[in-house]
């Protein structure tokens, strides 16, 4: 039997009792294949596109007409512990004052879903300095006031942690029950590149000398402070990093947005929804969850390649390749956002083109 | 006084006696990216969304807000004397069987427009077969029943490049006067890859064998041919390469569509529009117009790598890389269309984001 079998993880019935994922049925992407490969246009020609519409078609369990609209975005947002040691670039209250931005309607996310067709949803999954108002965008999930300091000890508890994935599990179920048929993560919180920096060298055995980047625009001398801290992060938590399981790593070394975002993964997986992820951080949400549970890659879609350095490096070692490489790193699920045209694209082109044979074109006479 | 002024270049009063090509004020990209730091971001953290907003800001000279809608995709057929040398694994006929399926809706390209907000216009530069009968998406500007055979001699007169590059030039007058604020151009006409690499050969120095690929699916064989064809016309048509002028070239070695799509990108920089221009065959006509005029290449936004495997040098020798890498080679203009987004994107952040201090967010303490 398959690893990601629901039977053989226990993780998965960790974070709620009834929590299954299917994989994608084989089956179903060369039956996909075959359909676009009777479309009015040489075989292959529509490069990635094809592959979305092939991962989009056994998603949804062989369905038609694929169907990506409505999609939402979760825009996550949380604060973290170790902001205090000076490994971004901007003062830990800008977390807060951004959510206020997004609740308004200045930002870049609110920006690019307002043109491409997306809903937006904000959520404070513990930003310092108390709830925020009641808001219509804005979801209260609130885990606390941040995480604790990574390179002082874990970030959070165990049962933080399991918290966090269920509730990130249950947004997911909430938009499949509303109808949406697509949604993309993303986050906001200063000094998220540092636990995201440290999963992925839990997780991947990565050094943090290589993949440490400038995040917001850190100099030379900042970074080096900041593999500093990361190392530091992965020696205090070591015993987590060495013996725990995938959630005793996450918990140790994450933050609440990133936990939530990999319960959505996990949750949109369990729902049969693509999930779009966004840059460094909601990578690092994404390589968390398939170490919690592999089953859920063929639903996880990587949108845009992070402008950070280590990120080409992170992806050599997945064997992954994003959609998007637009030297974007921003984060708040602007890369998702992106991504989202080329999934309705894909599904378009799936449902609507015409075949060689209801068109009368004929078929390559020298192909091989 | 800069190449690119009109009075310098008697080449562009040969297309059109009142063309004229005014490049964009310098000043125009840095006051929009003193706008775009004051916006809520990071600087540069959109990456290529900002170049593509300082881009449109200089393009419309400075005009807020940032407008790309409504816009247009002219898809332009043509047939190629060179077809009969079995460069291509289509037949002939199927450049006509496709602008069939584009009329009744059925290509990539209906597809992708009807989903991304793009108006298709499908013109018929000259496919073999005669006139189609009248519809209301085809422009009748037919230049003949296809070119001749480019391995046997000219493709067509120089007369002829003039008109075809005439017409284009029209065409984003129309649309101009339309109120477009965008056109994309793409293609359809098979053999035209043969054509399009003996440009990229000519204006760019390169040898057939290192840009010569396998089109829609030619074998390994099938590719050594084509590269003896593509070398056949550069020997045939040597005067026109080495001794004539930029139009001298398109009319040896070029295709009524491609021309006719040089055209057009001249046009959209005589009327200050962006120019979206599609994958390999669309490539070969920038690099055309651009011979003609320098000062055109502000204007004219590269949207899709094309999967041809000469694509990659042909960028690295311009010293450009285009928005998308998705493994597409289909021509048709489903590059443009997929790219048309990014702007569309780039522009709303332009003109709609909040700055750090209408938004009360504070801006960087330890930037560099």
């Amino acid at each position: 039997m398959p690893s990601h079998d629901q039977h053989e993880n226990p993780l998965l019935l960790t974070i709620a009792e009834d929590l299954t994922i299917t994989p994608c049925e084989k089956g179903l992407f060369d039956e996909a294949q075959s359909y676009l490969d009777s479309l009015t246009k040489p075989k292959g020609s529509l490069g990635r596109l094809e592959e979305l519409a092939r991962r989009l078609f056994a998603i949804g369990g062989g369905q038609r007409p694929l169907r990506v609209s409505p999609a939402i975005i979760y825009t996550i947002a949380a604060d973290h512990g170790v902001a205090q040691k000076q490994v971004s670039a901007y003062p830990q209250a800008v977390t807060r004052q951004m959510v206020e931005n997004f609740l308004r309607g200045g930002g870049a996310i609110n920006v690019l879903c307002a043109n491409l067709d997306l809903t937006l949803c904000l959520v404070d999954a513990g930003c310092a300095g108390g709830p925020f108002p009641k808001h219509p965008l804005l979801l209260d999930r609130r885990l606390g006031e941040g995480t604790a300091d990574i390179s002082e000890g874990p970030a959070m508890s165990r049962a933080k942690a399991l918290e966090a994935l269920r509730m990130g599990v249950d947004l997911a179920r909430e938009a499949a029950l509303d109808g949406c048929q697509c949604i993309g993560i993303g986050e906001m919180g200063i000094a998220n590149t540092t636990p995201a920096t440290a999963l992925f060298s839990a997780y991947l055995g990565m050094e943090p000398e290589a993949i440490t980047g400038p995040g917001t625009g850190l100099s030379e001398e900042q970074i080096k402070r900041k593999t500093a801290v990361i190392s530091e992060a992965l020696r205090v938590n070591q015993n987590s990093v060495r013996n725990g399981d995938a959630i005793a790593m996450l918990a140790a070394l994450g933050g609440f947005e990133i936990a939530m975002m990999s319960g959505l993964i996990i949750g949109c997986a369990a729902e049969h929804l693509p999930v779009l992820v966004d840059g460094f951080i909601a990578t690092s949400a994404y390589v968390a969850a398939r170490a919690i549970e592999p089953g859920i890659c063929e639903y996880a879609i990587l949108s845009h390649a992070s402008a950070e350095p280590g990120y080409r490096k992170i992806m050599e070692k997945l064997g992954e390749r994003p959609l998007l490489d637009l030297n974007l790193c921003l984060g708040e699920g602007t890369g998702s956002a992106l991504a989202y045209p080329l999934l309705r694209a894909a599904a378009a082109i799936f449902n609507d083109m015409a075949t060689f044979e209801s068109a009368g074109v004929m078929g390559a006479v020298s192909n091989v």
